[in-house]
């Protein structure tokens, strides 16, 4: 309450949170008088205590999510996708090109993400795009592409869903659906995603906050899908020497309040090709389930994002990392 | 160049240039070397120079955006809402309740906003929030009453469309569509509103840059609709006494750069009823074409922002600001 | 307290908080248990309690600050610089060169000042500059050449002191005190300012939260010197096309707060000299009781920020705007 | 140049560049004229080009600072602390108390620290502190103690310096110096240590960008002080559910452009204990040259940062890791 509310300003607020069936403990100090609310969260939300006279402030103490919480569901979630394991015992390495432009291209992107001992391929048939005058990727056709890849060269594939009225579409051709940076807050996406029985992977939205990002996957939880795997991938900040700063410690963060696996993306967070070993390796030291990582056969004539993607030594590195660090912090590389 | 890019580094990149139609001119320096491109910036987008040996950085001098940009159209256009103008002689004024929840809430508060001198009515029918446990909004059946209440009252209707597919529904009862914060970047749901024929506002992804801002009105414009009024609504910042930080300069610095119209949300962009007087002030004061403000007959009832809707006394200050300072910045009252 | 607090725990809390001399109101509930402190704020916060077994979160609820704040003092203090008074009722334009550089340029920059309607003249002898190859200030000299003109055009100096061992210096020439942004928490120069008795210009570090910047405040104050007026200058955002974003709001978000009076410097937050007219209209609008501008007779030989340095026309509609809007809000010009 | 400037303006840039002793080169294109110029830039400063009529923008290419940067001094320069050897081969842990509060705890802290592996011990003395209400450090008094510690435990100390005028009292205790966040734009303090013939430990500004770090770090070099490590220790952004963003990506971002070591604050940036272990894996596995951690005996009764101390099965598994990760690496433990 403010300082100078009135006994019957304060009696207000306690008789509606006691009318929506709530209780509320008054702790009277010699400057300030504290309200502690106790029950049902989102009816008090309805109550617009702040708006009441005589009240100077309303702090939530409580989670928003419930779902997704680690308060209701101790131990972490294990998510399979298509018979590939992701956290808490495994680290899963997923990589492949950040669009899919041709059946070659994605060809050659796979066999290199295979021997570089990732479980899943990646690759946009859907691509969102700052400018309407970049490549927007090949639509249907792209997941027809990545349908055949997987068939041959054996990794299930992950890809991303940019509209609710794809979602079957995709959820056709893909093993683990993806939701991207800018659609981390697209409702009827999540909602859409929520009903179709398919893993999906959550990235974090470069402007979300991490209780932001728990709240949009409940969003899909709700609709009864539990199988998601978020994915950090930078936030927005002042910082220009990089894309976007990656929020590394958001992986232990989630770990704390949530029992969903979280994975990194070291290549659209830094947008530079040398930073994604280093950020591969932190990735894995920090504890986080896998990482998501951007290769191309020849990246100077990638339609998108060339800059960052990995190709010939670079990705010799990464293979090692990948092998050699994950037994080190008690994952086998699944 | 890098410092120690060789000749046949800068060779290559000159020589790629040229092959894709472009010029390419050298300037040596003793410790650099700049080559200046001139050409089809998006052609040379896809050559990826980044990734060229010797390179060590490409800045880009040119706007990404043409139809939206004043360098293409240097005078100011207004937007017709039915009947409505909007800039650049105009201050617009638009209230109305943040959500549609009832009818005789919606009436009471379209008849606030008229008496208090708006020419526009807002209010949500579909309402996109972060918790999947607060209220959603109406739907079709908040748009009817959008629209009886319309005939009523006589003010042009401003509402939200957060999905590509109700676009027709919401064009068939609105007289201008609004695209979210949220879905500033949902470029399906601009290619969509793009292409419906109807006036739309665009509000300021709240992680925007003013640059990302204008490649998202061009989304719309490609498609044919230039009917186009930016909306300020406040970016994210470290600073937390105010939900978001109105960056009052965005209006300004778009003038500057297109030719279409702005105009300022000071309801969401503080979050605070205490804040929407002195921020509209500064609107009107800045040189926005108009303000969008939240009004709601009972804030402490409302199902959605309600310690920020305007009510009482509030409204009476905001009334005089709109009435008494557009004319001595040389605007008429729309 | 966390969901799985034992008993134990929640005593070990509230026995803490009583042996501190503070009371402890423990609220239970179905899944959390809430303790409200009430008692001496800065008492508590020694106590670690965030470090105890089975604290989820510490949450502070009242200010950290008391001698600034409005909630111990409600009445605004009016600032009085050497005649000129700050706030509540005046609006105070004061204007001069970024840098001292030369007598002619100063004194040059005094008359454009004064001509224009500014109360108080500012430049700058001690100039703190993120590259140790640019102009650092003429240091005494210039505070020499400043004192003089005053003398002449007759407007009291406002001016930058850098260093806690200059204070002395400064306040011997100066008639208000001019805390840099870079030095909103350098501890020992705020104690230093604060015992010296001459009024206090404290501008917003660009990283700093309103709350941080009023504990500054409080640094000051605790030295015995309340004649502190604020500056609003802009905070960094991810925004690129200003060279900080203006934070307009925090003008009547600080009158909410404390009883200081608080001035935008709208030169310094954009850093283009076509924002400053329409960025000072808007600050006059929101209540500010000030601002604080550059003007130089000369910005193409400007040695400091003369990108943003107002001559000729623009100044021209600043003198009007300074003239006739503060008026209509209530504020005679001081 | 703006799209319409005229010949006349373009001359008049050109000559005027020319006129300072440097080149330009004009790129001519159908909608735009960009002029390169090469030569002494800071001398380009102070040229002003952006008040001219006719030009739309000036880009900086070239890097602002010298001393400190890779191009120049292309081997990574290791530091040498009184026998402590920081990078480029070594990995360097650095622990001991946030601030010195008893001689028995400081010690304490110091055999916690030395046990753990640490090389050098760290500790304050002066403590800059947001809330004037808050504990400020023991000062000399501090100083004394931290010297007799080194000198029983065998561990070289790095301690803080807050002002300009303490920087050869501080020096006649301590083997290294920092400079804490809230002053690495405090000129006079960089200067007065670029002077002392000590190492030095910058920390970065939580608001800084990577560039002005390196600028900061410039200011001290420039005096003759090529001792300098670098610690990155979170900035500021959006999150709240740290106290800072880790920006983990700076440390190659720093390696690919400067020369100097960088090393990690895994307790400042997070500010909360959980996160300090994984936090400092991910540094070292993303090549940091050492980290720098808070350890308490008692954290419940520290008198600052107490949240973030490490204490019992957390030190261990920190010990551990700084034991077996580093060689995995490439580096040994200093």
């Amino acid at each position: 309450m403010a300082p100078d509310a009135t006994s019957e300003q304060l009696d207000a607020v306690v008789d509606t949170v006691r009318g929506a069936g709530g209780s509320a403990f008054v702790s009277r100090g010699v400057h300030r008088t504290i309200v502690g609310l106790v029950g049902d969260i989102e009816q008090f939300q309805t109550l617009n205590l702040q708006t009441f006279a005589g009240v100077a402030d309303v702090v939530r103490i409580s989670t928003p999510y419930k779902l997704v919480s680690r308060d209701n569901h101790p131990a972490t979630s294990p998510v399979n996708v298509a018979g590939v394991e992701i956290g808490p015992a495994t680290f899963t390495f997923i990589a492949g090109p950040c669009a899919v432009e041709t059946p070659e291209q994605t060809l050659a992107a796979a066999y290199m993400a295979k021997n570089a001992g990732a479980a899943l391929l990646r690759g946009g048939a859907y691509k969102p795009r700052t400018s309407p005058y970049a490549f927007q990727g090949l639509g249907e056709k792209g997941l027809q592409i990545l349908a055949e890849i997987r068939d041959e060269v054996g990794l299930p594939v992950v890809t991303e869903v940019v509209d609710a009225h794809d979602v079957d579409t995709v959820a056709a051709y893909a093993d683990m659906l993806q939701i991207g940076t800018r659609n981390m807050q697209n409702f009827g996406l999540l909602q859409a995603v929520g009903s179709i029985g398919k893993p999906v992977m959550l990235k974090r939205g470069m402007n979300a906050t991490i209780e932001e990002w728990l709240m949009a996957a409940e969003y899909i939880a709700q609709r009864g899908n539990l199988d998601i795997v978020l994915c950090e991938r930078g936030i927005r900040t002042f910082e220009t020497a990089t894309r976007n700063t990656l929020d590394i410690s958001a992986v232990p963060v989630v770990h704390a309040l949530s029992h969903l696996p979280v994975v990194v993306d070291p290549s659209h967070s830094g947008g530079r090709r040398d930073l994604v070993v280093p950020l591969s390796r932190a990735a894995i030291a920090v504890g986080a389930d896998g990482i998501i990582v951007d290769v191309h056969p020849h990246p100077d004539q990638a339609l998108c994002d060339g800059p960052q993607a990995l190709v010939d030594a670079d990705l010799d590195q990464l293979t090692a990392a990948v092998r050699d660090l994950p037994p080190l912090l008690g994952r086998r590389l699944s």
